[in-house]
């Protein structure tokens, strides 16, 4: 049986992957917010490193009241409106949906999960570089990899269909059995490079480059392997060299958080780094250099 | 016996003080750095909350060599300069002679007494809000007091009749016995506020009222004060507590290090912060949140 896919948020992670199963056939529903007209009347554009492609025709929805009940939902928005997901899911979940969060930071599945205990929910991170550049118009840069795991649910046999279905759409995907590590091991990159570009006002090439922002990544990063380890996760000894030299032969980009400042947005401050220090200091582990970022960054959220 | 004054570096602070030692009628010699020719033309003025006053003929130099030995000598200059020191003070010093630094941060008087171990040295904080805001034109807008206290050397005799020349001038004089004391509670303002007015681009009430960026800097005169009481130096519970009333209460204020990156001149990151951390280690203390500031610190000073 082909799966039905709702997309929650098509912006750029959204935008590319809900596009990739669409182009490849499947059956995909994307809830748009300020996009809707538009798209409804000129299509979704994909510009990709791995080929461009338009859609003129694709089932968008201004409102997810509007949605058919879907077997999978994509969670594609930004965590500084998870406030929102109930709402938002209620709608569309039937009782063997999997929900999907393909999300930054920490403690997002918690949340949902105590929001709407009967869901199955699945935690996912994106290896990925792709913005938003115009309304209806994503331009995917670099990589494109999805790793994905269970936070709670029967889900395993879903989670493996999804996962072929975005293998045909050429999408790499890993399933992995240890969402807590795959989360933390995501933040020992997230945690320096989003909050310094915006308090540094730098480029990630720039903070890897120079010795003492180098040096002050590097001492975040191990602090963020330490919280992760006192949390449980397994976090291999090289892994702060192996993302200091993936960073280091990237092209010069400004991570999500830095787009969204830029863009007057809101900053995925909870989740990104309040969520962390707080489950860390849980478990005994006091994160203090990434808090000097975390306020930093609060200030800047008020004070620009 | 009427003592001798040089003043090492007449800015904000060796402007202020020398000038009001010379109003005073003491004999006072002051090195200038790029003011002397404008300074020997039309003297010094002095706009100060407690009254204006103009010398038009001081004993100006332009170079330590022509300047005479002098009883006292108060070095004035930013520590980004004491690589200089040496050089500076060996024409002027005899054998009895007192060196004063006027200055902020750590580890500055072993330095000099390293450098030169027949000098009797002593270490002071000025509580002031004074800068040089044109050639020869010194803006002392609030405040004033100046602490000493000795490093080593038989100065105490001097000292005393330093002080008793500074309140004839007008100046608020305190001896202190514990200039290690002296040294850590003069950070525990000056690391959150130097650095931080310079990383987050904001003034001191900024910072101080905003409720991120005031436990921000709560969090860090609390690790200065940790630190301080791991190398020794006596600070009571309720000094971070007053430390911030203190700046509720001052008027919005940009401290030295904010005024020197703005005026593209060198910060003092050595003495104020690289130092206070090395020696915090030494004494099994590691200063996590201060040294993110540092590192930050020197980015900026190498890609604003």
């Amino acid at each position: 049986m082909a799966l039905s896919y709702a997309i929650i948020g098509t912006g750029g992670i959204g935008g590319y992957y809900g596009g990739c199963l669409a182009k490849s056939g499947k059956d995909v529903h994307f809830l748009f917010h300020t996009d809707y007209e538009f798209v409804k009347q000129n299509g979704l554009q994909v510009d990709s490193v791995r080929g461009d492609f338009h859609l003129q025709q694709i089932q968008a929805y201004g409102n997810s009241n509007e949605m058919p009940q879907c077997d999978v939902v994509l969670v594609c928005m930004k965590t500084t409106n998870n406030h929102l997901l109930k709402d938002l899911l209620s709608p569309i979940v039937h009782k063997n949906t999997v929900v999907v969060l393909i999300q930054n930071g920490l403690g997002i599945e918690k949340q949902l999960s105590d929001e709407m205990p009967n869901v199955s929910v699945v935690g996912a991170t994106a290896f990925i570089c792709t913005t938003k550049i115009a309304p209806g118009h994503i331009h995917h840069a670099e990589y494109g990899s999805l790793t994905m795991a269970k936070y709670c649910g029967e889900c395993e046999s879903i989670m493996q269909q999804v996962a072929e279905d975005f293998v045909e759409a050429g999408v790499e995907v890993h399933i992995g059995d240890d969402l807590n590590s795959i989360r933390w091991k995501k933040l020992v990159w997230n945690i320096p490079y989003n909050g310094l570009t915006v308090v540094m006002n730098a480029a990630t090439n720039d903070l890897t480059f120079n010795p003492d922002s180098r040096q002050l990544v590097i001492d975040l990063m191990e602090e963020v392997v330490a919280a992760g380890k006192a949390c449980g996760a397994k976090i291999s000894d090289t892994f702060v060299s192996k993302m200091i030299e993936m960073t280091e032969k990237m092209t010069p980009y400004s991570p999500s958080m830095r787009v969204d400042y830029d863009a007057h947005r809101p900053m995925e401050i909870q989740a990104m780094y309040t969520n962390p220090i707080q489950i860390a200091a849980q478990h005994g582990f006091a994160m203090k250099k990434t808090e000097v970022v975390e306020k930093q960054l609060r200030f800047l959220a008020q004070n620009r």
